[in-house]
């Protein structure tokens, strides 16, 4: 029994449904609303699952995973057909490296719990944070596609013409970027490649207004 | 040839200079400062080896690697033994997960570019941004040593006696810790196996102090 605690919003969620799509392993949708009665994240029973208080959680038959990336590498190494990792080290490095451009450089700095501590710490009002959410996400799309560009590995997807893990990542991103109105014509090769995954149904099935607790 | 681009207080650089240590891999030492006339990350020149203008970058023989976890994950690939990441895939799973938890949830919070966002466009003062600082630290960690009590799985190390990347990253994160006067009593098995890795060369060895560029 396969079951994934998720948000429909949630684009580190997000990262794993498309996963699972993409290895065509099945799975019991948990809905866990993040802002719902102050946050069923923080309800003893979710918190004995994750400490952290945080989705998604994979329960792969009991065994417990957290960390969308570690999730992922998990289910590369357990289901290895079709592979989200390429084979040689070098491309493996690019396409985790360009993974963590995301994970790392972005997305914390937007999470839900975050924006909130701006507004309630620091007293930021509804244009400085979206000014700041703005900020990491069009740099450090600007940082990716430059990379990708002074690269000149990319084909349909990240790197080639095959999907991986940094497609698995950038969709999720992008979504959350046209969310908050982020600019985006600065990153026409990223659009490009998220376009061409969003051919496929793995992105399609596992985007937000495609699960079963999207409002 | 191999080189490393760091700078001595870089939590991310200290990662890669344990795990080169770990590995036994020869590397030429070659500082970014991160502060001093500006910033040697955003020099051109720099910028042409990492568009992020982040630091570590490995250069293995003219192969250009960035992001430390990326970096790390190559070196365990290309140089398997000693190993970072166990052989069995739930166990990897845990130790990234472990690694993400830092990664992901405290260190991009704690950036510089970060801090002076806060300090510039959203007016913090240093009591406010050390704040901040604190804040994500001493939750992060909680949440970390919450994981390893429940989950008991520790021993000397993260993942019973063995060194792994979970170490790799927990040790940079506990000197950070340290240089802002985080707390840290509520973490007493972290802090007891940050002591055992400080008993091993390539973490004494990695650390801030003993850098050519140590201030």
């Amino acid at each position: 029994m396969r079951r994934l605690y998720s948000y429909f919003r949630s684009s580190a969620s997000f990262r794993v449904r498309i996963a699972l799509g993409f290895k065509g392993l099945p799975y019991e949708y948990v809905p866990v609303h993040l802002t719902k009665d102050g946050g069923e994240q923080f309800v003893p029973a979710f918190r004995a699952l994750n400490p952290d208080a945080l989705i998604p959680v994979l329960d792969d038959d009991g065994r417990v995973l957290t960390q969308s990336l570690a999730i992922i590498e998990y289910l590369d190494e357990t289901h290895p057909e079709p592979p989200l990792l390429p084979r040689d080290a070098l491309e493996r490095a690019y396409v985790r490296a360009f993974a963590l451009g995301i994970a790392c450089e972005i997305h914390p700095l937007n999470n839900l719990r975050v924006l909130r501590y701006l507004v309630r710490q620091l007293g930021a009002d509804d244009d400085a944070k979206n000014a700041w959410y703005r900020h990491w996400v069009e740099e450090g799309l600007a940082s990716l596609e430059a990379r990708v560009l002074a690269e000149g590995r990319s084909g349909r997807h990240v790197l080639g013409d095959t999907v991986t893990l940094a497609d698995v990542v950038l969709v999720p991103q992008i979504f959350n970027a046209r969310r908050f109105d982020c600019r985006l014509d600065h990153v026409p090769t990223l659009m490009r490649i998220c376009e061409r995954c969003l051919e496929l149904a793995p992105f399609v099935e596992a985007q937000p207004e495609s699960q079963p607790d999207a409002e």
